[in-house]
């Protein structure tokens, strides 16, 4: 069950300084994020320095970015995702050990059970410093092996999207085999909900508003896909589909008037995981559409690092692929961010630390 | 454990006809809830024929009064919810003897588990003929057997109301004690949910519009009782009450705006149970508010006839003593209907069928 | 969502009389099972007629056949196997019509939700009439709809073994992707249960006997198999291929010291379902063991109605193919008898009713 | 929700150095508990000193002081059970601060969730100091606040024994009123349970050797006492009170052939809470009882921090009042082991930090 000791083989050699990306300001210009060399870290009690290795860009760096993050913390190094090796570890370190691939959990405190607002306080790359740097130094209970299947790149892909995807799909009621899930549009959380959905045996229905991307859900599996864009009434569709049942599972992550529709495909005792910023801003549903038999709807929040863990593990009995849409070199960071805003990306968008 | 054969002791004689209600048209008017004679119920196989002894109303018999509940069976004998004893049993009956003193279940064909969408097509009262008359004929698995402890006129009480407070108590997470609940108004619901919450050794805020009815409420073992009549913000005021930290669960009866009051005040990792016409029939919500830590909401649908015997065992334990506001006559059972309609009660409305 | 009329397309007609095995004793002797001549049954209220296509036989008719089960039907029609076509239906039958190809559920009483005593009264071929015969009259509420996708000897499959796998699987704590299963043996629910848990996105450590067993157990998915005759140690072995953090489910089917050593290579938390006559009639271990960490032990009891249509539905949408031993005619039931006796069968025993 | 400062109101001076015991050796000779003058500890980075004010024993310290628990910490402070107040915090602290009543938490690093085999570590008093000290260091995520309604010394019985209570009555299925539960003899955990149930609207029979403390079980609420030296078939007498249909729950504390009679009397879908060294060392049982209707079996492992806080929770809103036996002075601590060594104690056994 140990993990290689890195992919190239050698040992790093620690030097004393590295480079890390920090925002100097959040005013949505990228032009605030600097690459700085700063000291090496020393790994305290408990603490791992990690060698980055790869990372990935998720909607809410953007929003960390212009400042719509509440609790940032000033002169943030940013990103949430990461993977690389153990380089040192501090005293009373039991969990890894240098060599260790690992991957960061999102909330390092909040290592089992359900969310509790205390566990919210430490988040990566919001009110925490990040990843987007040549070395990390971590709590040992923040952080996860990664399993030799998986590279750093596609481990980098995971604790945030990946990990809500894993936690909307077993939300309220067990997921079980044969049931049916509609997963919505092509962000992260979508995509690897559709992914991990299929490898449990699930039937999925994915929503989308082009052809090419919906030819893109067919190939990672989705059973149906419905364009929006030419049936706006999709929801009606995707019961349709299920032969008028509804399905019993939705990945809800928003969108004017989503939520609505999502509701009126679902069958008796459905969940709805509620991921995104549902509905937009402005939206309003009328509540009594709750009241649907059985239905419950259920608040994501990623995730612990037990959740993350066990996803490892999915990831690598199922061989989860994640799907990469682009790779940039740690020196482009900037582009990836704008490469992210632009929303021409089918996949996760990642950063090598090279 | 065999009930004692019935209240005074003699064996009934079952006469060749009986009297019932039946609704001639669904108009709103109570004329056409009229008495008649009809003929005595003989079993079939695995039926059972009760002796009625009282039934309660709740606020859904005003809907079918007047027409406004799907699929009502024509010529309807109203209500769903009595109690009496066995005077005659089919073939193959094994679950009840005569003598038993029986309570019905409100969906006789839903038996244990999640609701199902056919476990809906009979509902007594609504889709199928129910208990407000002198005999009913029921299948055996529609009951199920009263304890020692509770009167033929508090049992009639709690199929409806009771269990429905009972499954919104235990919906999503297990309830424990030490939690914080909130209870909306003097309902039938409402209050078996307060009485209940507190015997399983919760702490419960209740609301109210009255200082009468808020002393009735403290006299019931309300916690705290918040008056929104005095207190528009009333959800912050139950919060406050937490400590700020929020309730744990609330039973949520409906109301313009009550929802979005009740999520504000929810603490992490809370379960909202919709129960009534959740925020009357305009409101609309932000379904960002659903997205709040932990959060989840359950559409409650009364519940199984396990659950009805679940709350039965635990009534009899923890002496549940239903709150009665009034009882009428047989005879008078179109008063009843008016007494309820004027929400000038305190406890349920009980219609003896003497 | 309608099932196609039947595999031939030609509406059956349903003929007098129809030919049923029937049990004159239960002395072991095959002897007693008699093929006769019955009339054709006629369905009452709620009640349909079958004209089976298929069954199957499991260890349990072969104890129905030696008089070991309790509570048997003196004249029993045996088997609770079987899928066929609906060719009948009698008043108020609303879940099937004629044409519908079905599948018996086990239980026919036990609808939904946990098992409870009185759910255990009807069971088919057993306490009931079962299956083996050309024409079944089954309650409505105690059958299922067969997916398109399987056949009737497929379906016939399902019903006891690959329900109770099913349980076996899903008891305690939620079922997770990337878990590990230790199953045991080549028996019915043993291959069901490995198959399952495939498709699942779990991981699965077999044991057998023998070199051909395993190389077919590893055909239909088996990650690992250890071969118990070689290795009696095997719960060492298998704790091995976990890397020492043992299984986190074990579909526990019995025979001499086998739960000791199941229980030794669990991991935390892990389940234990207990399907079989545990350890033989004589085994005895010291209850100490069922103290590790975060285990528990569950009690498994084939499953409910809804569990069989869950099963179905995840059959179907994994095209879950049975592993089906041989298939006999029916005038060669006696035969399909002593070929299960032989246990040299791999997968399901099947008698066609052609 | 804020505490008060302390029970006496005034903030407490910090000395220079404090006393504490020791174990010199753990050899079952009481002689070799020494106090000792330790240096005052100083709080580090996310660390709180709390001023001890009671502690109490439980049956594992019996353990640990001969050595029997595995990875015992040398030169051990024993006792895993204290309340205080804080004295003084670390940089970084944000859940308690000076003057905060507080209980520390057993499993200091189990915070949440289900125990994983890391949580195990650290057990206070075991493999790391416990708190019978004048002042002990612990880290914030360790500790949990004091409800005002209970005093230091409530406080001090609650971590271990009550907490274990809480987990066995919480395990499986959720706990309902009105189901039956079953405790065994007279130990703490046997009492919380007793004591928890019944502030659950729970019935709770239970076991004891004597006439004396069956008066004293029904004193604190028991329903019924079974006295299983006149009875030694005390299983059956229990299956009985319940009129044949079982227990639902079993808090099995052990001693030789109590695992059998506990199965023995359970109802279908019971769980058994599996505490103690379950049957004594030698004991046998054969498993097939363990394939009782819908049984489960738990083992129990104390809880998380978050099982003492929703404990801590349940015990103020239901008025819990510990059971304390008998109340030693700091400098009488080998006197508290020597009486919880005679076995004749009814309660908690205390020792005050004066």
């Amino acid at each position: 069950m140990r993990a290689p000791l890195n992919e190239t083989g050698a040992t790093p050699i620690v030097p004393n300084t590295m480079k890390a990306y920090h925002f100097e300001a959040f005013n949505d210009a990228l032009a605030s994020l600097r690459l700085r060399e700063d000291p090496m870290p020393s790994p305290g009690m408990g603490q791992v320095v990690v060698r980055m290795r790869a990372t990935s860009l998720n909607y809410r760096d953007l929003l960390a970015a212009s400042g719509q993050l509440p609790g940032i913390k000033p002169g943030l190094i940013p990103l949430s995702d990461g993977a690389g090796e153990v380089v040192a570890v501090g005293e009373a370190v039991y969990r890894v050990r240098p060599g260790d691939r690992v991957v960061a959990a999102f909330n390092p405190t909040w290592i089992s059970g359900r969310p509790e607002v205390e566990f919210m306080r430490a988040m990566l790359g919001g009110t925490v410093d990040g990843v987007l740097a040549e070395y990390v130094m971590l709590d040992q209970q923040g952080l996860e092996r990664l399993p030799d299947g998986l590279s750093f790149q596609e481990g980098a892909t995971l604790p945030c999207a990946a990990v809500t995807a894993w936690s909307a799909l077993h939300c309220g009621l067990p997921l079980l085999a044969g049931q049916t899930v509609l997963v919505q549009g092509t962000g992260g959380v979508s995509i690897f909900a559709l992914q991990l959905a299929k490898s449990f045996g699930c039937r999925v229905i994915a929503t989308t508003s082009s052809a090419e991307k919906a030819g893109r859900l067919r190939q990672l599996g989705a059973d149906e896909v419905v364009n929006y864009a030419q049936v706006p009434e999709w929801g009606a569709a995707v019961r349709e589909l299920t032969g008028g049942r509804g399905v019993d599972r939705v990945v809800e992550v928003g969108g004017p008037g989503t939520l609505e529709q999502s509701i009126g495909c679902t069958a008796f005792n459905a969940q709805i995981a509620l991921v995104g910023f549902v509905g937009g801003l402005g939206a309003q549903i009328n509540p009594r559409l709750l009241m649907r038999g059985g239905l419950s709807t259920h608040s994501i929040a990623v995730g612990s690092r037990t959740d993350l863990a066990k996803l490892l593990a999915a990831a690598e009995a199922t061989q989860l692929r994640p799907v990469i849409d682009r790779v940039f070199a740690f020196s482009q960071a900037p582009d990836a961010y704008r490469h992210l805003q632009s929303r021409r990306h089918f996949g996760k968008v990642v950063i090598n630390v090279d």
